[in-house]
């Protein structure tokens, strides 16, 4: 199925069941604020068209007893995040509750052709086990700048093959159903607003660090992606004339500084140094270390990692200063591989911006740990998704 | 008058009549998609209320002559944009043409009584001059933070008197009429967006620099405001751990090196201590530097005033760099006092902004000057309170 609602009231109609869950016919022309007739004839069509099903009758308020509208337990959405390292795929039902959830380990720089076919798998796997029938739609997030509009990647920064691969036709074709693509830190921040730790916030940043580091933004609920899609890429942001060289062949930039690979760079260097016993010991181990290496000797309390990760929030603090005056956001959600090393680099990001913002936009702006964590890209793909679908096409929305 | 329309569709045709001009029944009926008899009805209503008028019969397109209709020809918008030192005030009809534009010397720290008692003054002389009648709504700019819910000034810096003057509320009552008040780069934004350079974009940054420095953001055609009202207030974002104190009283804000209040004393300075014959003898004609006066030595070919124009261009374009990545827009505007200093401010900020910030957001990107200059603000503050009357009030919309 790869239907659409056919005017406004019935992806309003969609909208609400996905958010709130069964109504009574009642409830739900009250909401929607539509006679009985034109709902029943509404509903009808949706009930045509396989996006809703009757779920009984509603407890009598009086009068005859209003029959129980619910989004078709058969509707099926995915949500597939493709990080620098691993795949991770949610299947959800039509109102987003997480029905099976898995991931596998694969990297990016093998190429379109492996991690899809991969992510493919993975949604086979779920779908064996009963979780997916059909699926009707994909939300897919990529880790690197994405062309919204035409659903591929834009000259991706370590990921060779990628660039301008055409993952949502791929996608598209192997699923019969709508897919969307866009950034992973993107889905992430949709993900968050959805069911995570944003859920009330319309207006928000979400910062990822981990192998690089990007912003997602919300205005009003919905992902800002700018005019070119590459909003929110504050990874390269230069922080220093002087500083080190990034992969990205400029100077100074954030990433050089604050990224997982970063890290990984600076612990290596401390660990040949002889400056940290702890990292030394896992570099001999394992033959190089990584941000998770670092995460782990914060954990044993390695004061050497601990050090480099303050440093770490210490530069994204400083970037996110800036934005946070100019963006004015009503929460900031910190994410990705290093935030999982916890609370010191939160406390350290809290302690610059709240000293470096202007006092009108930090007076009440909560700066957290991610909710979702490992989840966010995929739910948000899901989510994603499902507005696209619960939405009537352009071009023939109601003026 | 204070009607609003009653319904999505009167407020629909108005918005068409102010950007398009009159229409014949015919053709309001095909853009709004009403039915003939369901638009008569609607234009009947707007025309009772006083919005709209007959304007004779169009051509015939076969059958019979169509009616004309238009804005009420009594319709008047009032624009005031109080800036540091001066207040400009516009009127325009109904379609936003600049019937009547004045302005006068009042310097903003003398008090919200006497700036806004200036601000009536003029208005009431474009009245005497034929240009208004009644006042149908006004939109005011404030050059500070301003809660654009309550129409009151918070905290805002060199301004006495002003925090949380109810200058919505006193200047409703004077008109009897609608009256919003918002920061004057928002309105300045507004202003470029409806009738100057940034017509055809619809995400773009307004960059002000004038005795201060701030941003206006416009997001899908609409001026974003952050969740407390601050966003784009970016003269206080740091620079420099290090810097010149700012009048904020933090260290090494953007506004203590780059704004006209900046290089105004950077300008003395340089006259004290010999360095510029030509900011010396204007120091010693009118015993105090101001903005005005590098423009002046600019013009002149006054190497030290042009250095510290540059100056200001790479500090300013220092930050931009930043939120251009960050934000990706169509379009960047620069306005404000300093930058009519012109061209070797904007090549410097062009230069910084183009080489440091990321090639996918600076790809289509143009950096130009304000096209109203003066005017902006007060044109958009007819454009935020036309907008305001020509909706339908909150809680009555079509859901």
């Amino acid at each position: 199925m790869s239907l659409r609602p056919e005017n406004a009231q019935q992806a309003r109609i969609l909208r609400l069941l996905r958010g709130n869950g069964p109504h009574s016919r009642a409830e739900l022309g009250e909401a929607i604020r539509l006679s009985r007739s034109k709902l029943a004839l509404e509903v009808d069509r949706l009930a045509e068209q396989g996006f809703v099903e009757s779920g009984g009758f509603a407890a009598s308020r009086g009068g005859r007893r209003s029959s129980i509208v619910r989004l078709s337990s058969k509707l099926r959405f995915v949500g597939i995040d493709i990080g620098a390292t691993s795949v991770d795929v949610a299947v959800t039902n039509g109102e987003l509750d997480v029905l099976g959830h898995t991931s596998a380990e694969v990297a990016v720089h093998e190429g379109p052709t492996t991690v899809l076919g991969k992510a493919i798998e993975l949604v086979e796997k779920l779908r064996a086990e009963g979780v997916a029938t059909d699926v009707h739609g994909a939300g897919i997030g990529i880790p690197g700048p994405v062309s919204f509009r035409d659903g591929v990647p834009v000259v991706p920064p370590i990921m060779p093959g990628w660039d301008q691969y055409p993952v949502r036709e791929t996608m598209s074709q192997e699923f019969g159903a709508p897919v969307l693509v866009d950034n992973d830190v993107n889905l992430m921040a949709l993900g968050e607003h959805h069911a995570g730790v944003a859920r009330s916030i319309d207006d928000f940043l979400l910062v990822k660090i981990g192998t690089g580091i990007g912003c997602g933004i919300v205005v009003d609920g919905d992902v800002y992606r700018g005019v070119s899609g590459s909003a929110g890429d504050i990874g390269h942001i230069q922080i220093d004339d002087d500083g080190p060289i990034c992969t990205c062949g400029n100077i100074g930039c954030l990433e050089a500084y604050a990224s997982g690979t970063a890290l990984a760079r600076d612990a290596t260097a401390a660990a040949r140094a002889g400056r940290s016993a702890y990292l030394a010991e896992r570099l001999e181990k394992s033959g190089a270390l990584s941000a998770v290496d670092i995460t782990a000797a914060v954990a044993a309390g390695d004061p050497v990692a601990v050090q480099m990760l303050r440093g770490s929030g210490h530069r994204v603090g400083q970037v996110l200063a800036s934005l946070v005056s100019f963006f004015n956001p009503g929460l900031v959600v910190i994410a990705g591989g290093v935030a999982s090393a916890g609370h010191s680099l939160l406390a350290e990001i809290r302690s610059v911006v709240y000293r470096r913002s202007l006092p009108l936009a930090t007076g009440n702006l909560p700066i957290v740990l991610s909710e979702l964590a490992d989840a966010a890209g995929a739910v948000g793909g899901t989510r994603l998704i499902s507005d696209h679908v619960f939405s009537v096409p352009r071009g023939t929305e109601e003026r």
